[in-house]
């Protein structure tokens, strides 16, 4: 547990920055005694995402990185495919709007076109194209140790970051081994996991070897994206839904929920977790972490 | 605060079933001491929404009150105004889609059709249609008592729930005074809302002399969705966010959040807040409510 001592925030490729300007704004308000109170509160903003000359999402975002998030939003929705060729990525923050231009017209266009004519909404469509994605997705049978779970948990638990600053926001980390690599939170614990696919695909980065750790909980949704991101690893504070597991389960991902301290829940892929780990030497979470827990 | 020592489960008209057996899933797994543990996950199943013929959305939901969620959900989306008469709303279980007939076709549909031409996702559409549907909304400015506030929390958290029983998911209770009415559960927290939504409209219950309690964050979706069903309180345990608190204050909207034991914030309508009741006298969370807190 020697990672467990080291500073928290080192060693990240990309950390949070509760600092920024941006991110939160100071809101006046009044408390339970009557005082007055200024408290920091996450900032909220529309990104709409194009895809070449076509509109894709409106999605409700922090609005850091915004091409990251158009990216992975695009490549998690099975929408821009591996062979597609990025030409660039445009963001206007005026206009609240990121254009992913390819080269030439991607597949998805051509196939969204075909069912906007029977969908007034792309939501079932894309949710659609994301199991369709899942169909080709096999993961590579990585072991976990415990190890490492219980370092990264109290790693991230104690790096500084928009939640610790305001609350009201959802963290997504990138980890490998032992060590966390890239932290994005959001709104919407799904933008930050799309934030982290975004990255991912800008870097070139391998994700066979890594693990996801979010704070929000394990549904349907986040096991897909992790899956269709090629991460063999899933783990969360948070609890589970029932299709969560059942997809986690048909596609051989690692799912790991309810770590709090010592504690944790494993609903598919045990055989692959290595318990390298004195549970008791970790001990419970205090009433601080144990705010942390989270519904979502 | 006599409300504090009644039977949670008492005087509600639709109250959480947490024994449903449709709703949870035992799922077999082993926790952090290696030992095989059943837990009991809540399930979460695809709904598609129709307005008469036209596909509109694909939620994911726990699957219960599939009519009132239809309803509420085609009703804060201003999608179905409140001249359209619906003829009928007809759930099939095992193609999971449910129809809201109309009276001829609802303006929405003409419209849809348009934008569909020039947007991808209907999110987008969606989301602008929800900005413009606040623009008439005026809310009758009520008064709150924290005597109410306190009460109700406290009654909420010890009514049994799936939550209780099974994490990861949000609930929403619609309120009037001291006392919860209708106490709705989903993985999605806008789920929540529009059930009660569904059922206020179904029974024609009045909006203005009601608050809406949710466990999830004030983010500017809840804030609207609370202001197009003509609720002009809207109280959490949970934070909030910079657009929400803009959009609450725009509509009139009373913004109470981060409510945990005698705590809350109070960051819209605080001059319509009756403090009646001595925070002191209800005290600081205990840890088991304070597990309850959540970043969604």
């Amino acid at each position: 547990m020697q990672l467990a001592t080291r500073d928290a925030s080192t060693d990240y490729l990309i950390a949070p920055d509760p600092a920024a300007p941006r991110l939160t704004r100071a809101v006046e308000g009044v408390d339970h005694e009557g005082n007055r109170t200024r408290i920091s509160v996450v900032e909220e903003r529309p990104l709409t995402i194009f895809l070449n000359a076509q509109e894709i999402v409106t999605a409700m975002t922090i609005g850091d990185y915004p091409e990251y998030l158009a990216l992975g939003f695009l490549r998690n929705q099975g929408m821009l495919g591996p062979e597609e060729v990025v030409l660039g990525v445009d963001y206007d923050e005026e206009l609240e709007t990121v254009v992913v231009r390819t080269d030439g017209q991607t597949s998805y266009e051509e196939k969204l076109k075909k069912k906007t004519r029977t969908s007034g909404c792309a939501v079932g469509t894309v949710f659609g194209d994301m199991m369709e994605g899942l169909e080709g997705v096999t993961l590579p049978q990585v072991e976990v140790r415990t190890s490492d779970l219980y370092a990264l948990a109290s790693l991230i638990n104690r790096t500084p970051s928009l939640y610790l600053e305001a609350g009201a926001i959802h963290g997504t980390v990138l980890c490998q081994g032992d060590r966390p690599l890239v932290y994005m939170e959001d709104v919407g614990r799904h933008n930050a996991v799309d934030k982290i696919a975004g990255w991912m695909l800008s870097e070139g980065v391998s994700a066979g070897d890594k693990l996801l750790y979010t704070t929000g909980r394990l549904t349907s949704e986040m096991v897909i994206k992790t899956a269709m991101m090629g991460i063999p690893v899933l783990a969360s504070r948070s609890g589970f839904t029932a299709w969560g597991v059942e997809i986690a389960r048909q596609v051989g991902l690692t799912l790991i929920g309810r770590m709090r301290g010592k504690r944790f829940v494993c609903l598919s892929g045990e055989e692959r977790v290595l318990r390298d780990a004195d549970p008791e030497a970790v001990g419970d979470e205090d009433a601080r972490h144990r705010r942390k827990s989270a519904r979502e």
